[in-house]
């Protein structure tokens, strides 16, 4: 699994406060837990209404200060992902373009001949698509411009859109759907998504969020945007592995436990 | 999901002590326990080597003391159960057939015209099939028996028999696959399997446990052997069947919690 790791977004609460107060403590302190949790990707997203691509270079410039994990650079604005992978050392994941307007006549020119990898959300300028048919629309014209760039399909990453669980009457058979087409037609573009928007408004959300991903896994998810320091949701992803037949004799699984990526008290 | 609670069995090393002591108490305060958790089914097996129907005898008598919930009447000995049945006071879950001897031919003339369901397993007498195909076989041979002694499908429950994942090769693929073929062909019998054996010689066994339910109920488990007062387990399937649309708007994953089945400190 490849885990985009969450908690350095200024949506959260807490890292907010960090962000107002410029805690580099804070900003650097989340960054290497996260690192040494297993995250593949550590998502840096300002979420600030002003000076946002000074707050992102900031702390962009402290997560590189402690670790080596690549950066996801993280803003719905377009120009700022653009002119925020600039400040990473090494390649990471352009978080993100959509259908929305000229989002990826913007990004893709710029990671075309490069090793970055891309996030795509499949919205467009209607919005978020209330059907698999209109998603799967908005994924085909993404990778058509993919192939327009030359930008591999293993350097993309595609969020469905999960969307919350609790105002749904058929639960999550529409983003399965979705994930299954992209499987089956284009097995090497990874499928991922934000795990926590499916428990939004519900009770004991860590269940919701762990049986989500369990699901999603088997329908081809293979990369997602989660909080690596959450041990059991880790857990659950190494043992869905084994139960899907991706780690045999369960040798990845009792790895994990042993590094303590799930399993320990913290 | 069809609980069938497993507290009350001989082979766990308390309940062993609570029966050699003959410690009535600790039979009614696990039933009433598991009734309350949401149990379909209270499994009640002595595993004890010597005297086992009148062991049986005793704890099904205590628990009819305490709960209506019907009785699962376990015990590897046929005549056992054929005995069983007898004390209850209400049909409950005749725990179990297989293709083994003459269990078949035992246990569905008793139960023909009565209101008790069924556990079959998919061994016989050569043990456990390792192929899919084999099981199947097994399978089949259940449902002509059960045809021909008129026992309705929705009365039949079958544990394809769940295997440790830790030596598989292919994680639950062949389960799955012999779970996929029930459910297409015969829409109405249970799926069911006992959880916790796929977890057996891994560390922090709950998550396999958990993961193991949620693919499971995808590939139509509605029946299962566990332990009702695992507050996650129980909020896992609640937030599984929401997810795989079985629970509108989540009204049912919402009046568990409410109801304490879930997400309470106990």
């Amino acid at each position: 699994m490849i885990v985009i790791a969450e908690k350095l977004n200024g949506s959260i609460p807490t890292c907010a406060k960090a962000i107002a107060e410029r805690n580099a403590d804070y900003i650097r302190d989340i960054a290497k837990k996260e690192s040494e949790a297993g995250a593949t990707f550590i998502d840096v997203c300002a979420s600030v209404k002003e000076h946002e691509l000074e707050t992102l270079k900031w702390m962009i410039d402290l997560v590189q200060e402690v670790t080596d994990t690549p950066i996801s650079v993280d803003s719905p604005d377009v120009h700022v992902c653009v002119e925020g992978i600039k400040l990473c050392k090494k390649p990471g994941l352009f978080n993100s373009v959509s259908g929305e307007g000229d989002k990826i006549d913007v990004a893709f020119p710029i990671i075309a001949n490069t090793k970055w990898e891309v996030m795509a959300l499949l919205c467009d300028d209607t919005g978020i698509p209330k059907t698999a048919a209109k998603r799967i629309e908005v994924f085909e014209k993404v990778m058509a411009k993919a192939k327009e760039y030359g930008i591999a399909d293993s350097r993309i990453h595609i969020d469905p859109l999960v969307e919350m669980l609790c105002t749904s009457e058929d639960g999550i058979a529409m983003v399965v759907e979705v994930m299954t087409y992209i499987k089956s037609h284009y097995p090497k573009v990874h499928i991922s998504g934000a795990v926590s928007n499916i428990s939004f408004n519900l009770p004991v959300r860590k269940l919701v969020n762990q049986a989500f991903c369990v699901l999603a896994m088997n329908a081809g998810m293979d990369s997602a945007v989660l909080d690596p320091l959450n041990q059991d949701l880790m857990g659950m992803i190494y043992a869905t592995e084994a139960l899907l037949g991706m780690d045999e004799m369960c040798m990845e699984y009792i790895g994990a436990y042993r590094q303590g990526i799930f399993g320990q008290k913290k």
